[in-house]
């Protein structure tokens, strides 16, 4: 008997969020796929949710008879404030007052190594680490951390903050060889964190096990994430071709990457 | 000569705000009084600014020519999500997006004891505790912290965010005895904030130099604030009127005080 | 009004009860002095309790009645295990079972520095490092500093441990230049136990302001305390008195001072 | 050639004695069993002690000859103070006693995760963190702990607790998933305790390797531990019988589970 | 009486020497001035030792009938590798073996802030931080910290390192606002440094009670130095004089200030 | 394609310098091998530099043309002053300021356990404890972390300085059961060193997954060393020829094993 009765997955025609719909399957009797487009290909365990997460009615519509959310949704990567506003801070608060009005015990949230991006790599910071975000994107996912806090404090709802790092098919750089989350083991990291016996509030980062490692996830070890994967069968193709980094570059210098040498998202309109 | 040329102080019409008006005088050639109404009683070095912080035109433009900012604007208190996102999350990344594009030197800002009042008293926790909400409004002054940071770290516009413990005319009950914070210790905190040679981007608490004391500022030190007032005066009057506390009681157990009592403000509505 | 209608003081006719006998009067109705014989000079404000806290029915009757308890009866130094068992052991369950049985609110226990007085002097110590004590005295301490936990977390009886270092009525010795605890001060620390809003189950060394700090006390400040004395007035008396310490004798090297140099107690029998 | 001459093992007829009667033969020429009803099967390697341990006299020669001690004996549970104190407390020094005066190198004690039961899941607590017992029981264990640190840093005898968690022969419920210490691992953690090369005063936690973990266990990898079981073969079973847990109920906030929900023993009678 | 026989001075001759050869007169029957010239002026109480420290028959021959050696003496500045290693590393060396050799009981040595000088401003670093030196300067001061706790822990010589901020008549920049030690103060801490009961070996930042405050040196409270001057009368010269700073400036990030910004001292020959 | 063109090993004829020539051969196109004697076996890939590192410039002309210096080269062991001076403290210096003036890029140094030899064992400390040398040996390998920390954050050339704990052909002694270091983990930790994307300026614990674990290497992670030996298959061997140690003896206690027993080095002369 799956331990769900219902898991809602926003964001579920992302990168990731395909991915979890097919992981997740076995922890639920129905998965709802929430997008703002209509899903065509849906499994007899599917149901659909078309909605903008901006649409506060339809979004709190959407988690009603989820017993459990994976909030994947919103702004997948640094963007202007109004989409930043509308789909991650704005969205996400639709998300959890649809748990808090219809009861749903655990929610599972997408953040993001931006939320702590501005934090140098041998500093192995663990969970507890100041925010430090590198983006609007980064503060949009501090917003989410705080808010789903006081949802675990004052009303009991429990959520996991998985700070994913680099998920994507393979590393495509050098700062990936440290960064890099399978999407196996991304699978895996939301399935422990719906499957542990008792979750509170808790922070994760979400990498994969690479050989060097750059963060002390300890304090989430009560989830029982155990990566399987590595960046290590990449590192050849990696290292031809990407020349060595510059060790004082912020790119290089803090965990955000890249991210921190973006400017202002608003700059460029 | 005046350390800065013109500072702006937002929420001037407010319980803090008149006091600050008064206080940071000395340190500024102008000081622009932002309000939503019009202030009657301009003095020779004041100046006005008539907005609303949810206007993102208007509040930038009200940055114009300030090289300091005293933020102390937005919702004062628990507010439905509404009023929360308008006044002080929308308001506040206008007011960060003024000193950008204006070149404010630094801002200070006016967080709260609530940013971390899930927090127990006995903790003692420091400036770098993980954030605790206790309200919407303690999630949105965890917003302007994580987004003051990144314009700290990516824009070099240095912060002082205050958290601000129970800054009113005198103790009113029994947690105050611990959590008061006088008018003129906080004015001497935005004094010292905005005098302090360096400050980067600071979180220091507010609170005068009462007998009980829950907290360690000591990682703000660099503020150079030194409390001089305390509750002592005050103590015969307060344990007079108020009965001792439930040791056990949310509202005695943490810092944030009733605060933890609330229920969610949309219920209310 | 004092806030407490009774407090049971044990050890009354010990060297620091009877100076908590008159220090500790304006904080209750009636002040219960107990002790193994008769008290001969009770004032109007006080009664007394004869009874031996090796006796459970005794002790416990004792606590009848009364909202605060100020445990400082037992073995007041290091003894034979047998009396440590009786009086310090054994008697201190009695004194915790009677403010179970009877809604003592809170209870302040003479702790002792003896509980870690296997720590070097220059580790500066907080009330949060692990236990070392310097003698069966000392272990008998850690044993109702655990008690008292208990009682708290699960009885919801408040406690203060109070670690008192060298409360005599001057140095007499190079380390009470740092170790020295004033009467007055002593006092001051109970008594700031006994009015603090809220304590829960806190520990707190005790010393005063003395020159030379040998150890944290800040995870306590919600007690309230601050020390007045020090042992500057007797420096110079001790200096004359006493040759310059061996930097590397235990006695020296450790909190516990000779404590740590004496031999089990049971092989003087 | 064995480590040791003779180790003497109380408790040897109880769950984990007889365990550690069949696991820890190698180790010395000579086990001698402890119990208070005489043992029928003993082998050739094997002799008897039979004694209460709250016979000083008793207890005291039963030690005699033994390099080492294996004391698991004492009360197993939640008892009433009258059995905790003669077994647990005195026992325990009868035992500590006998190791002093007969010259026992070192002694391994069963302590328990009720020595810490009221430290919340989440708090990944080190074997460094302040007490916190729930249970009469889980005070003896904090008694037996601050004894043996005075007899290693007063007297040189190496003591190492065990702060053993849930060791049956199966995990029994959803807690037990992170909780549980096969018999075997038991046995592993009893044997490098004996055979690591220095010991000093160490606590350990005592949990095998479930995927699941709550606390941090680095400060003890001096013994040398590592456990080779996981709850995982039996977390299927466990699941479908029990029921999720609720988050915010005490028996699964804090890491002693349903000791968190047990009266007063003494109220029982 | 006296508390030493014969303090040594090394140094004696410099800014800061010129002010312990005063102030320590009434800690020792004989004050022994140690210098690379000859001094003209000596008091009854003093004599001279006139020496190269890079000389080692010398320096060891200048230490004989000290029981205690204030060591002030090498490069004052950051110098080129030569007079670092023959003035600073060298010599200090001696003046170690010479209190080996001598049996001196304790050493206070002249360490500086350019020993911690690439610690950040904000992270109010304790004692203990790691060394992060911004010169050849700050390198060997590095060194005779290590040198000297070698000599405590195998040798049992006491040393007190002081990291000297900015000693100096009055604050010459902002920078300094922070990082004073008046004169007088820095005769305070040599003197509590010589008289505390003991010190083993401590490190000990040197800065008067400034208001604004960068580092936490509550490690070293055992001496018992209790500074009483401050910045603050410099402070409106100060402002006057000297422009606000640039807060991204690594001399102004970091302690230790424009040292940071020196090139290496060898480049310049 | 290797990652370096040129790679400088010091001491390359010494016990791991001969190991690290194989070793690191894949890893640059020249291996440099530096040592006071002809080399009379070169590979096609090697050439030789013959000198001795107290010649500061023939020192600094042998890094000619190297990306990256692995320093392995000065006194192996506990040895008088002057050798320390000349072969460890001079000698590296000229070894940094060859990485300075001829662009290399990164550094990799041999310290030691002997750099931190007399903190305790069960201390476990991380990479940042304070430096506690056991020998003028460990002085000298404080002195080279304290100098490339210096030329890490003013010169940016990024050093890693292992801590070598027992790099042997096996473990002679109980001690060595957990300070062994395989030579091929020695070389895999060169690797990992020498290949990691950045370091910075890092210092690494080095020793082999032993059972017995002292120490928490964790804040080097990001080199991405993972040992792959133990001294387990030697254990027994070791056990039969080595007596139990005394559990109070320094070279037991402390890190540094027999070097805290060592005499000075100049009193052997």
């Amino acid at each position: 008997m799956p331990l769900y009765e219902r898991i809602l997955i926003t964001g579920a025609a992302g990168r990731l969020g395909s991915e979890l719909r097919k992981g997740l399957a076995p922890l639920a009797k129905t998965i709802r796929l929430a997008g703002r487009q209509q899903f065509t290909d849906l499994a007899p365990h599917e149901e659909a949710a078309v909605f903008d997460l901006a649409d506060m009615e339809a979004t709190i519509a959407a988690t009603a008879g989820c017993d459990a959310i994976v909030h994947f949704g919103g702004a997948p990567n640094e963007s202007p404030w109004q989409t930043i506003l509308d789909s991650s801070i704005r969205g996400s608060y639709h998300i959890y007052e649809g748990a808090r009005k219809h009861g749903a015990r655990r929610v599972i949230y997408a953040s993001s190594v931006h939320a702590i991006g501005y934090h140098e790599v041998e500093a192995h910071i663990g969970i507890d680490a100041p925010v430090r975000p590198d983006s609007l994107y980064g503060v949009s996912k501090n917003f989410v951390e705080s808010l789903s806090r006081l949802y675990w404090d004052k009303f009991g709802i429990e959520s996991v903050c998985l700070r994913i790092f680099s998920s994507f098919p393979e590393p495509a750089d050098r700062r990936m060889l440290w960064s890099y989350l399978s999407f196996a083991d991304c699978v895996r990291l939301v399935e422990a964190s719906l499957t542990a016996p008792r979750v509170g509030h808790t922070i994760s980062f979400g990498v994969s096990d690479n050989k060097v490692k750059t963060i002390d996830n300890s304090g989430a070890n009560h989830l029982g994430f155990q990566p399987r994967d590595s960046s290590e069968p990449f590192r050849a193709k990696v290292e031809a071709a990407k020349p060595p980094v510059d060790p004082k570059a912020p790119s290089t210098k803090y965990l955000g990457g890249w991210f921190c040498d973006l400017s202002h998202p608003d700059d460029l309109k």
